[in-house]
């Protein structure tokens, strides 16, 4: 629906995403409710008349911010996930492992934009849920390969499917991270590891 | 610091309770951050400047809440989970796919109130996030108690710790929540149920 966007200065490369960088910022440390389209284009030093040029509404910017937060995650993680040095249930723990360190450093702070999203906006933005319906499935299929491949070298079980085993990692990761902010420790990750590496996929 | 309470009448019974009860419900439709003061009072038929007689802020009142919340929801658990003509690991199971029957009568809306909070508030109230982290716990607490009954008759595995596994039941139970809330089915909790009864408590 590009005839409802107002007028506005001819498309500059690297505004949008720009504009998306800023505002993945902003609703990491605010929410989405709480988020102003002037807080984005403030924040990303655009004119608020501007914002309309690359989105048509505060939704269709959500649901876009939704992609490329996955989309920026995706190249690490895929890395780690395909690295022929380690055994693939290595590389699934070592991604874990990296990911605990990572929130360790910052304090178990701002979780995962797509397990706030889902919290905030499934109820209220069909637009937002599917797209965080499609990168949650990304996700999930990525842990299906890498699972696939144990299963065909026979280090991990393969009375399992491994659709669901990569769609499980994901959403009791996703209650880890939110144990882990509620307790600000990382208690719920070891946990994670032991359940996941030495019951679910052994 | 009942000296910063503003005068009111009397405290009257069931006042505070009514004003618990319709701030669970504003909040958990619209958020912790959207909801003023005044939205709890208006939905509780109650004066605003009665609710600072009871709750001396937003926060102390979103604390009172969380431990309501799961105060009001402890008696119908543990009759399940204490249910003797079942075992254990059976009275674990009837537990949540009572909870997954909900979410499927609800359309898969409004998710937990602890892992809403959790997302929204733990890295902003360090009041509410401890009332979160207690009540997680409490909440574990129960999930373990039956586990431990489960080991001493043999019927779950004891070489795992049943305060680890209460604790990740609970997390991974949110995970599951999260998940089934983007999709708008009930995939994820079958496969909680698959990998948890299956895997994790086998």
């Amino acid at each position: 629906m590009s005839e409802v966007r107002k007028p506005g200065p001819k498309a500059k490369p690297g505004v949008k995403s720009r504009l998306i960088d800023a505002g993945l910022k902003v609703i990491g440390a605010g929410g989405y409710a709480a988020t102003g389209i002037s807080d984005i284009s403030d924040s990303a030093s655009v004119a608020k008349g501007s914002f309309y040029h690359y989105f048509e509404s505060k939704e269709a910017f959500g649901a876009a911010a939704v992609d490329s937060y996955f989309e920026k995650h995706r190249p690490y993680l895929l890395s780690i996930l395909t690295d022929e040095r380690h055994e693939p249930v290595e590389r699934l723990r070592r991604y874990f492992q990296a990911r605990i360190e990572h929130f360790r450093e910052i304090g178990f702070v701002g979780g995962c934009m797509l397990g706030n999203l889902g919290v905030e906006v499934s109820d209220h933005s069909d637009v937002i849920r599917s797209r965080l319906d499609v990168q949650f499935q990304q996700w999930s299929d990525l842990f299906t390969s890498c699972i696939e491949e144990g299963q065909r070298r026979g280090s991990i079980s393969d009375s399992l499917s491994a659709i669901s085993l990569g769609r499980y990692l994901v959403s009791s990761w996703e209650g880890a991270i939110l144990r882990t902010r509620v307790e600000k420790t990382d208690r719920a990750f070891h946990e994670f590891l032991e359940f996941t590496f030495g019951r679910v996929l052994k």
